[in-house]
């Protein structure tokens, strides 16, 4: 991030080059990454499920799902119920639904290197045949390829650093 | 996590049974994601080029270094150059090494749905034939799955919730 970024506020960070510093602008945060984990893995929609669920304060989980709202990558619809005030409800956009290969390579990261003591407590599995998967590089010939078999390359576009 | 859990502070939260939540706590905040990006993608390994490629306060760099150290994600090793004192560097354990994926996953989402408008700065390709590889989901026969293939399935260990 150069000099002139920093200074420019959170609008010129969220134009950064870099689809990482972007992505983080996004997720980045403990409340955010917690909501997105109810949203797309435990299925949450409903406002007052995530405030039970997480025991997060009204003002951070108003200001995160707006955030994440505005983002794009849930998309708020209201519902009534009979005798009821119309109420908020969060569902997951396409957007929102690639992240959950991202909370799985997070999930799996902390399985494989940093495992609660009793054990895991999610498997990634097929829906059609409950076998397990990881998440992992796979190329252009859909073939599976090792974590130091690939590298980050810069495009021409990489900004001078 | 319980109220319990919420009431018992940040060590309490570190030994959450939620390998998303247990990971978040480590590398979850803009900072620690843009130096393991530094470290891992630009191998960045002296402090003062943290310092310099990220403008970042020494405290903030510090305090997240240290944080990062502690997780065992990067090793603090010291040097010294002739007629300096000497200067920390920092260097991936495999552990580190493993958070490509993860950075390679907010990569290519970034890339994918947030794009920077002038085009991307990174690609992902094999190191050998310099081919494109993409982070996605592989089944135990090494074939790669679609993302609504995959389900997260609880294990017998998941706390009730």
């Amino acid at each position: 991030m150069s000099v002139a970024n920093r200074t420019r506020g959170m609008d010129a960070v969220a134009e950064s080059a870099c689809s990482i510093e972007r992505s983080v602008d996004i997720i980045g945060e403990r409340w955010s990454f917690l909501i997105l984990r109810e949203a797309l893995i435990y299925g949450v929609t409903r406002y007052s499920d995530f405030q039970s669920s997480l025991g997060i304060s009204t003002n951070i989980l108003v200001d995160r799902l707006n955030r994440i709202v505005a983002a794009g990558v849930l998309e708020k619809r209201m519902y009534q119920e009979a005798g009821s005030r119309p109420r908020a409800s969060y569902h997951a956009t396409p957007k929102g639904e690639a992240l959950k290969l991202v909370l799985a390579a997070i999930q799996q990261w902390g399985d494989d290197f940093n495992p609660p003591k009793d054990g895991v407590t999610f498997n990634r599995r097929t829906v059609a045949e409950d076998r397990p998967v990881r998440v992992g590089f796979v190329d252009d010939n859909n073939e599976p390829r090792a974590l130091d078999d690939v590298a980050f390359v810069r495009t021409a576009l990489h900004p001078p650093r």
